[in-house]
């Protein structure tokens, strides 16, 4: 019963899985990505995808009721929310046929089911048409990732209770939602209900909204989203979480106060777990760090043969991180070069205001007791952004006083998600703030305003 | 009747005196800068910035009439044409306004007048309040910059003929108009005028739209422009350019075929031409270069104390290699570092879909003869993208074999005037397509076509 051998068997098909399967592929190998749902996993099908579209009609939608300020004006605006839905579907469905296309094209074999190792060398299918098929390879890349975590005391149905996976799929909107948890998924589909007409109140146990941000943009994104009339509760713990007739019940407690809040659903999003159930069979024993697989910087388990890359490695869990990881690691493991160290990453929410950031806060640069400048150019004073009604937001660089290299790079507002490349460049090539400012930025752009707050940190700035 | 001694006088408030007078601020200097319209010159007041302000409501409004694909819908459309202008005058004059707040802040004396160059140190106020008076300075910058070139024998009327200038200030919309010259501002205004239902056809004499650009990348445009309702004819000279009754005619040369164009207006967009009249007295003599003053590598003139940038220094006549001339000409004049030199600039154009490049194109690439790999990415394969339902357009990143640094990179398509800062940076910095490869990118975001076309140099990219 056991089938052919490969060079690599990838179990898990998401940003880690199909980046390593597609790689191995192109350096010629002989692979199998064994994936239990659609290719792409999670981000690409219930993830980061589906919801950059539902963002998008969101973003198109609020626009549209502010048309008259561009000078024209929309007489009724039907919202179709089922087909917004839909729509968000059909982009998910789109790109797992391309992944799907691009496993036939570097000839991997895509294998639907449930992958469990064995032993090294050796993984079973446990669910599918192949269920109970022994597959052998020379290396086994685990890329399993992580779903939404519950708490404990609760069940997802979808309606009342959900995760980011229930409501991608969900294709009417609650009249009332509590988000828990103001991190980025929270925060971006807090976004895109608000959007749409439901009463959001987010709530946050930490003191800041994207708590991983640096506080002023925190504070900055939380006040625009108090505009946008989002109700917005930080340092608040929720409690005594109970389903009721119409909805759910809570207790936001914000020290000794509480305050009881009903509303049609709740949108748990308050991290993740890792994906380990049933994928090690009880003869594999790797080592781990908490709840996820510890790997040495070539990505290898504490087993020979035995590779894992993505979020099931442990944080940042983001899908750009575990695409390089896995990258990386199949590299490594066929003999092309040495795996690069993942030294940084961006970090972006696609909220109005966006948000990006890469490097150390503000806070953290001075924790560390390091010698700063801090530059700061805000879009308001962008002609680019001026003109485009998009002036909301600001850029801040900190540099370090000793060689004027990038800590942090902290943007908000608009199409900050893709204006963060550039300083994920500068610090990839240990640019200085003198080497961005002396690069000649389009006119008029947003990249501008990173031009400018390099300029910024030794007032050479020429719009502010 | 001499005022005090300046140590720089800028004549011309437009991205090269603007900023010129600023920097000189910044460095405690005593600077006057005269301008003969409003503070920010052309750029500001008509050109690249009500452009955009008209460009992202044209933009909008396409997307309104396509919202269905968004999942929802507007019953009627009401397009306020003479407020969509009004918007674009309101923006200009919101960052006028904010020049001359910096003028301000920095102590540089804001003189509205046009200014002549009498000698060296010495310039002559020859219109507005303080006309007559002399003003004399160490230091002389002219950046009078250009304006619109017109036909020979063309009147320009505001109505039939026009150039940028006047359709700016224009609050109607002709039904129908020929545009001359497929250069960036040309196919900018022929995007806006169809986005609003103007009949428009573009007339270009070279074989390309947007000539100086990627021919692949022009193509591609073409046949964007012509999906879009408009009409272009490329490889086409207009001879016999008539006013009638009704609006203008010109017959459209291909080879030895013609044919009678007729048509509301017609927007001359086929280049500028130097603004030297009366800016120097007959005893100041420069040495020219063509039509445009001749400096060295420090922006010094053929007469000592006498400085140039911009514009009127001749090509690329753009405003952000302007502002860099002149912050390096006024660092230069004051011993704040050595000018530094202007090696390569980005060209961007606004209309959709965008173009932005920087660089050689592929033919001058082959044309030198230099050794190169060619990594192209489709936006197609874009998650973000195709979630944003912009996913035309692609990015071309041409590398040299030798070192694996980029020679030209050229981008199409959503944000591409964005994007392309990140090449900019990548060029400045040497960087290699395996740094630009190495670096994580956020997902899902466009720039991620960036780090997808340096891989696909070598083979590597993961999501073609």
């Amino acid at each position: 019963m056991s089938a052919t051998n490969y060079d690599l068997i990838v179990i898990g098909g998401g940003p880690a899985g199909y980046a390593a399967a597609i790689r191995a592929g192109q350096l010629g190998k002989k692979v199998a990505c064994i994936e239990m749902e659609r290719a792409g996993g999670t981000c690409l099908n219930w993830g980061c995808i589906p919801s950059k579209a539902l963002l998008k009609s969101a973003e198109l939608y609020t626009k549209m009721q502010h048309a008259e300020d561009f000078g024209f004006k929309c007489d009724k605006i039907t919202v179709d929310f089922p087909k917004v839905v839909e729509r968000s579907r059909g982009v998910a469905d789109q790109m797992a046929k391309g992944i799907e296309f691009l496993f036939k094209k570097n000839k991997v074999e895509h294998i639907a089911g449930q992958g469990r190792v064995e032993a090294a060398g050796m993984v079973q299918i446990m669910s599918g048409k192949r269920e109970g098929e022994f597959l052998t390879g020379t290396n086994i890349l685990i890329a399993t990732g992580c779903r939404a975590r519950m708490l404990p005391d609760l069940k997802k149905d979808g309606k009342k209770i959900m995760t980011a996976r229930e409501i991608l799929d969900r294709r009417d909107l609650p009249k009332s939602c509590v988000v828990l948890g103001a991190g980025a998924i929270g925060m971006e589909f807090a976004y895109f209900m608000n959007a749409f007409g439901c009463e959001v109140t987010v709530l946050e146990m930490l003191d800041n909204v994207l708590p991983v941000e640096d506080e002023e943009v925190s504070k900055f994104v939380e006040r625009q989203f108090k505009k946008q009339g989002v109700s917005v509760m930080t340092g608040t713990k929720a409690e005594n979480i109970k389903t009721t007739r119409k909805g759910i019940s809570l207790e936001a407690v914000k020290g000794d106060k509480k305050q009881k809040i009903e509303a049609d659903s709740l949108l748990v999003a308050i991290g993740v777990t890792a994906n380990m159930e049933g994928l090690l069979s009880g003869k594999v024993k790797l080592d781990m760090d908490r709840n996820y697989i510890k790997v040495d910087d070539h990505y290898r388990t504490s087993v020979r043969g035995i590779y894992a890359a993505g979020d099931i490695i442990g944080p940042p869990w983001l899908a750009h991180v575990a695409t390089y990881e896995a990258v990386q690691a199949v590299n490594g493991m066929f003999g092309h070069g040495e795996p690069r160290p993942m030294l940084r990453f961006p970090g972006c929410t696609y909220c109005q205001p966006q948000v990006a950031s890469i490097g150390m806060t503000e806070k953290q640069v001075k924790e560390k007791g390091i010698a700063h400048k801090i530059g700061k150019f805000p879009f308001t004073a962008s002609g680019k952004a001026v003109a485009a009604l998009a002036s909301e937001g600001f850029v801040k660089l900190i540099t370090a006083e000793k060689d004027g290299e990038i800590l942090g790079a902290h943007i908000t507002g608009s199409e900050a998600t893709e204006l963060i490349a550039e300083y994920g460049l500068a610090m990839e090539l240990e640019a200085t703030w003198e080497e961005i400012h002396g690069t000649i930025h389009a006119h008029p752009t947003l990249s501008e305003a990173l031009m400018e707050a390099a300029a910024a940190t030794h007032g050479e700035a020429i719009h502010i």
